[in-house]
């Protein structure tokens, strides 16, 4: 059967192990787990999947899960989706789910829930939204039983069939991350600096734009940069659209925003103001990123800042697996984001530890080169030829802007040529596009050590 | 085509006529109007209909649409649904809608709408959202755009292909009565109170119970005479059911409900406190009604009290027709509330204009007895014999109850008995159960007058 489970809970969530363990401990096997995400704290399912009681994962495994796929340890093979690709699947029946669990930080006894209250609230819900409507059974599991009707809800009752009363779906302390923090990195704030600079120049920066940026310190930094410049011109946006952090939320306190669109609250500060603020709106993934929908809030950005592990001369973009061939990261709402936005700026440092980002081809293509506009290093800004306008631009007001080939060879000098991983010929997972299209796969990781371990599955 | 409408502005309402007469003047025909409820302000489709431009409705027909249906105007055979059955019918694909126009008192230019505010506020759109999320195209036409997104949102942007921005889409001083009048009508009054005495003595009056009543006269009284109740015994409701109204409003505020589960607002109270109030929740027919969800609010109520054209000797109850066999109301939400609430009251005056309620056969069975436990008349209580528990408690509490047999015999002392219409075999009307069962049949009455008019369809 297939399980279904959302990360609002992020690396706080105590839903997952537990319930994935009881259903293996009465014997059940051939688990299909599709979680929006899993994260560090799901490690302990990893000998589940070694021992083949979770057959397959179709969803993005961010650590120590997504390695022992590339290690070839699980039977089956992975399916990567973004975040409106997965609902997609959902909602047209390639991803069937049997049962959908749903840890809700507040639910009342008809199976209404919502993140916003109670001692585990994490923001929104709405990625459990596609299972709650779609799966063959649907539990709502809470720690924090509220009157009917539990409102406003993210999860409606009449898709719930039961609803469970445990004592704690997470830990609050690790849910979100207290308080996001401005990096200190110069490297870091060099490419955010640049990265405003461009989206000043081109255009972009202008009364009513939507912009999307991460949770990343690059990301946090741009948002900074783009706030100054915003005051200095006395412009505001119209939204900030995906994930939110404390960041945005002063944004909205301070009026240069006209709202948060919140897919996921990053820390405690967002999840507050998604309660308090009324003009902090919770989205869910069709709403935000639905690929087959009438439009999704992302068809409105003007701007996505998108971070990279690897991007290629072609402008491709890998966010799942490193130069190693590792599987450490899912998709999230790259493709979503950066399919949608009318402009997509990748931001990386040209090299992390020794390894250089921009490869000639990238280990795994996340997301095609033809959706990304723009490339930000601490070394110079790339544009994609396809985007003759912003290149013109941007040569114009005398940004730093290089032929990605230069960038490349500029962070080889340093790095010197990485050597290429050995695979293994078995596909161990495959990436979709977002509208259901295998757009590359990922193979097993040849293992250097040769541990049995791996080897005996 | 299938054109569908929501009837939240009432008979405020300026977009069916508007939108019905311009797609007639283009020459299309053979539609099919699939409104949630028609209005005497929307008369002027009568000749649509007579012209076979309008080749049937699927939908609640109050006032002269539906006499014109029973007069045989309609060229196809009219479909009447209950709120939930039309919801669930909508989604199975029994009522597949090519267009749903929706209008909306607030809207961005996205698609997102509500009706909290806005010249043309009317509180929830909840009927709307069915045909917004099914319908092959949706168009929302709003006089008020505001800024996106428009939260919180009764229909989703994602859902909607088109937003249409008009002068006005209603006469706000009819969407609403304004205030919501108690009755001075003593049969009203004794009726309702008799009402409230056999909830209190049947031990439905306690801690947490949840209840819902209509907008009518005695409904509002049977309101205000269980308030009453619960302010002398110290109890508190869970939450009030279906459509809200300025009496429950104050309820709410006084604290002697725990909340207001609202599918649509009657009054302009009703219409404020939804926006302000935040235990003032907005539903719609899938979390309210919805036949095939996996729980719906009503299932929930302890009691509905509900009204009735005609009851029968077995309690079935009609809605729909009036003794003289025309249609001129839709059945709402009553077979949803009746089937669904532990204890189903239906309250009537013993004959209205000297035609007795209390038939041998209802004209229409609009609602099967087996799902409604009491009558209450001015004359007496009768229980239905499928409930010795509340026979024994009522009779125990001294309580008026007498066999229904005597309370029809006692109502025709005085009207005599009435003289049934003559029906043709034609049938005009069918009426749902909202599982999609056909359970009566309206036929064609049989002209007195042989207008030529009607003949000639």
């Amino acid at each position: 059967m297939t399980i279904s489970f959302h990360h609002h809970l992020r690396d706080g969530d105590a839903v997952v192990n537990e319930a994935v363990g009881r259903i293996a401990a009465r014997g059940f096997g051939d688990l299909v787990l599709a979680p929006t995400a899993l994260f560090p704290t799901h490690d302990p399912l990893v000998p589940l999947v070694e021992s083949g009681v979770i057959a397959r994962i179709e969803g993005s495994m961010n650590g120590s899960l997504g390695a022992a796929c590339t290690r070839g340890a699980m039977r089956g093979t992975a399916v990567l989706r973004s975040h409106g690709g997965r609902a997609r699947a959902v909602e047209r029946g390639e991803l069937p789910i049997d049962l959908a669990i749903i840890a809700a930080p507040a639910a009342d006894s008809f199976g209404n829930a919502n993140g916003r209250e109670g001692p585990s609230a994490c923001g929104p819900l709405g990625y459990a939204l596609p299972d709650s409507i779609h799966a063959r059974q649907v539990v709502v599991v809470t720690d924090h039983l509220v009157p009917y009707p539990c409102a406003p809800r993210s999860i409606a009752g009449g898709d719930v069939d039961f609803v469970l009363l445990v004592d704690s779906i997470g830990d609050p302390s690790r849910i979100a991350s207290g308080t996001t923090r401005l990096t200190r990195s110069p490297v870091q704030l060099l490419i955010a600096e640049m990265t405003a600079s461009i989206v000043e120049e081109v255009g972009i920066l202008r009364e009513g734009f939507a912009f999307q940026a991460g949770a990343g310190g690059i990301s946090l930094a741009v948002v900074a940069r783009l706030a100054e410049r915003m005051r200095k011109r006395g412009i505001r946006a119209s939204f900030a659209h995906g994930g939110a952090t404390g960041v945005l939320v002063n944004l909205l306190k301070e009026g240069l925003l006209g709202s948060i669109v919140d897919l996921q609250s990053f820390d405690l500060e967002a999840v507050r103001s998604l309660s308090e603020h009324p003009r902090h709106i919770e989205s869910n993934p069709f709403d935000s990123y639905g690929p087959q929908g009438r439009g999704c809030a992302a068809s409105m950005l003007d701007l996505a800042v998108l971070g990279a592990t690897e991007i290629d001369l072609d402008f491709n973009v890998n966010v799942n697996t490193h130069s190693d061939g590792r599987l450490l990261h899912g998709i999230g709402g790259h493709q979503d984001a950066a399919a949608s936005a009318r402009c997509c700026i990748v931001t990386a440092p040209s090299f992390r530890r020794r390894i250089p980002i921009i490869r000639e081809r990238v280990t795994t293509v996340s997301c095609p080169g033809e959706v990304v506009d723009v490339l930000v290093t601490e070394r110079g800004i790339a544009v994609n030829p396809r985007r003759p306008d912003l290149l013109e631009r941007a040569i114009r007001a005398g940004l730093p802007v290089k032929p990605i080939q230069d960038l490349m060879r500029a962070a080889r000098d340093i790095t010197g040529v990485p050597e290429d991983p050995r695979f293994d010929e078995r596909v161990v997972a495959v990436v979709e596009w977002r509208d259901g299209t295998v757009i590359d796969v990922i193979r097993k990781v040849e293992s250097e050590t040769g541990s049995g371990k791996d080897e005996a599955i």
